[in-house]
């Protein structure tokens, strides 16, 4: 499906004393590009629990780094849903430098819940619609 | 008056790429000293809201920073009130290394916004005795 | 193995707008844990690199969540090494809060590599001896 | 003197469980900013240390806070060198959102040390050219 992304450059507290982006930093990134993704869709997250009265839970999160990014680079966090959700969004998501690097792969997933029952929900339909229509 | 504090290791991510604490981090343990500070006094942050209707946003921060800290270095971060508070909340602050030496030192001044209105009020006169007589 | 923890309060800056825990510190919380080991284990983190020439770059992080955790909880982060490290290091990671409920649970994986050469290589032979004599 | 600046949205982990910016990122928001300004004189941050043998550690921080800024909300960040940098670089920030809205402003002071010696140092000649004639 449709590749969403977001580039911004490396920032200096993003880095550890290994003068490297601390791993945890790229679970951010991942975010960032879905935040890309529902303000591409015209669904600002801030906006989506107003509007389908659902939340979002990240469920789990995986990532395999592959190689360092450092100060001075500028990274791009891509965002692409894997298939039409259910009661899950699946997310793959990538992290790649100026160069066209790979530095992170992942995949994160999550789930809706309802918030006046807080219990878990199906993917609200029009929401069901604006993923699969437009992504 | 009291000096309120609370002690705790530098985390790995909180280095930067000069191998030490990240400058930004001092401001986060100014807070967590004024964090341990109102859990001492019996009144947590995050039930102040509910109990005196008032939310107390920062209106400054001051910091000078003085030695850094590393990897291995166990911080102990303080927090002081000032003067008795009227329409702010002048809070000294510090942070020490295991070995006494100052790593910074600073001052954040806080206001008193009602809940409902928005509009800044004076400190609650419960909240006034809770900071005057126990701290 | 043995399993290894440290306990810390939640920190207000740690929350996000939700009002829980932001996803991505729990990653955090697992290195805290991972360096308590580390240190119960005789090995600072930031002396492993002058004592046996070696870094650890992380090669993957999974991580499921399973509960929020919010201000004014206390967690407890552990890790607990899955089998000999050979060419892996395979830690297995919770986040448990003040009443051992389960928030979070996953396992990172790290490699070795040698700081001259900045290839991979198998666990130096008494860093192995330190993870499975010890823990 | 010239006012240098950069701009980027608001981050999903930035907000607190106020749902505003956590006032601890304005700091981070002003070193942005700072890098930006290197790099449009032509000196990264990370290329200073090599290229003129000096570190500048933040000697100080200073912020006021004016109006919060929220998820959706894009921001400024500005950077102007106050005066011709001496002992010391005085660098007087702000931050604003993406209606000209003033949120944050304030100063920080940077100063020099050599890399060998680890003593503060005047700002190198070049450096100093640098920053007052293309500054």
């Amino acid at each position: 499906m449709r590749v969403f992304q977001t580039t911004f450059p490396v920032r200096y507290y993003e880095t550890d004393k290994m003068a490297v982006v601390h791993h945890s930093n790229y679970i951010r990134y991942f975010e960032n590009a879905r935040s890309q993704m529902m303000l591409d869709l015209g669904l600002p997250v801030e906006k989506m629990e107003d509007k389908y009265g659902v939340f979002c839970p990240i469920v789990s999160v995986t990532c395999h780094f592959k190689r360092v990014a450092r100060m001075g680079d500028t990274l791009t966090a891509t965002a692409e849903i894997v298939r039409p959700p259910l009661a899950k969004l699946i997310v793959r998501q990538t992290v790649v430098n100026q160069d066209g690097e790979l530095c992170a792969e992942g995949e994160v997933v999550l789930g809706f819940i309802d918030r006046n029952t807080f219990r878990p929900v199906r993917c609200p339909e029009e929401l069901y619609e604006l993923f699969t229509d437009k992504s």
